[in-house]
């Protein structure tokens, strides 16, 4: 396996907590647990793939895919108290998956010929609709509809990068490194100095 | 770009219009703004293109189905009051999107090679699949399942008619015309008389 | 009309009813019961179908799958109170469709060349797709996440006993049938005895 696949396996296994840990604050159990850290981990992916009519969606044919999920079920199930202190470091890693799969995510969509506007969104999708599934399925408004210091816009940010490179006629790892590293970085500041997506005028927030 | 083409677009507006609305009353910020718009207009479309095969969808093909959400978000996010206070107009285009998506969505279906049947329920899905994107969304009951004021069937009787001349061999711009322009009545008819779908005896409103 | 077949519809009609049902709960009216009989029968085997590729879905193609849902929702509109009065009986049937289609729906998965370890996975959401879009589309909680009495487990039983079979070179009605009587009977072991899914530690039911 090399280096981005590890990497690959790494964002799912991050975005899986992520569910894993909604699971507990919710209250769900065990299969709720799992289906939330699947749909968390995955539900971007198999989005993104439906659409562009990569069937059946890696979700579908990778086993790592399906094992990390499990994997990060299983250590929220035994030991949720001690990765619910870590959730500072959960924030830093789902912020680098965040990086990776707006980056990954529509270097996909341009490879199935779609469109630098399509990818930028497929991308966004790619990085986003895992967590979106994740809020709609424990009964939640999305938080990235209301993104409390960005998420979003990092994504879109990321995935501009990498369509825009692929006009210009640059692509592959550094490109899709660079893309990354700015999403994951702009994240970063976004929750370091609580910079939020603005809102209509006479919103309050 | 053709008329067809023209109304098309205008429909894919309105419906974001609708949900740049609902996010503004959800109180969501300008992310929340734009996926809400995005799933009204797009999603129906999205979900029968789907369905039928025809991937990647319209919406991962057509720039002006991007830039028409996007378009419908900037308005509403610097004149939502102003909007707002174009609600009946609003209303008034949205029950013409709807005839419109019905008809063409349920030719769409036939073009593929479904059943009349199955057009005319992928036909209704075009018409109100984003609306109950939109709903699911914002945290809401989808409104076409307690449907105040017939949506649901103005579109499926508008289906219907594209299919039933379909059966009977006839087609094209005059039938998708009127059976839009059905559509597009019945649900201005219920808005004005309030009339409304049964409900289960024993069932309050 | 072979067997196979006719318990197919079977299992599509009682899952309706259940999603019948649920719109009376919610004070939905006919469209609303319509969309919840159609989304709780079909949704699962329709995910399964955009997942593996198998488009456009059976439920777009098979003019049973349209007619049951119907018929549920003309059933329960008119004879609600006697339909509710019945429930342990449609809990009965819903515990039989749930074996069906966990069966049904990895043998299918298994035809298109999945993994054994997808083809389990898609036999679950086959099973209990239908009834987590049910729960999102009428607002509520996907009952599955915190499965009061065992729902999704059984159907990964029945699953798993398709999928192991299939390594072994084994297949056919014989072992359809023998892994939907498994789950069957660990749903209803569970309804009778209230066997629950484990949550984690330090959290309530």
């Amino acid at each position: 396996m090399g280096l981005p696949a590890a990497l690959d396996l790494a964002g799912i296994f991050v975005f899986a907590l992520s569910g894993a840990l909604t699971a507990v604050r919710q209250r769900l159990d065990l299969v709720g647990m799992a289906v939330l850290a699947g749909a968390t981990a995955l539900g971007g992916g198999i989005l993104r793939d439906v659409a562009i009519g990569a069937v059946p969606p890696k979700a579908f044919t990778s086993v790592g895919y399906v094992v990390m999920p499990l994997a990060a079920s299983a250590l929220v199930f035994f030991w949720h108290p001690q990765v619910t202190r870590l959730l500072p470091a959960v924030l830093f890693f789902d912020a680098a998956g965040l990086g990776l799969f707006c980056a990954t995510g529509t270097g996909k969509a341009l490879a199935f010929g779609l469109s630098p506007v399509h990818a930028v969104l497929l991308g966004v999708v790619t990085a986003v609709g895992g967590g979106v599934l994740r809020d709609v399925l424990s009964g939640q408004v999305p938080s990235v509809l209301y993104d409390r210091q960005l998420y979003a816009l990092p994504a879109a940010l990321g995935a501009s990068v990498v369509a825009v490179a692929h006009v210009l006629g640059a692509g592959g790892g550094a490109v899709t490194a660079g893309a990354a590293a700015l999403a994951f970085a702009l994240r970063l500041l976004a929750l370091r100095y609580g910079w939020r997506t603005p809102r209509p005028r006479g919103v309050p927030g």
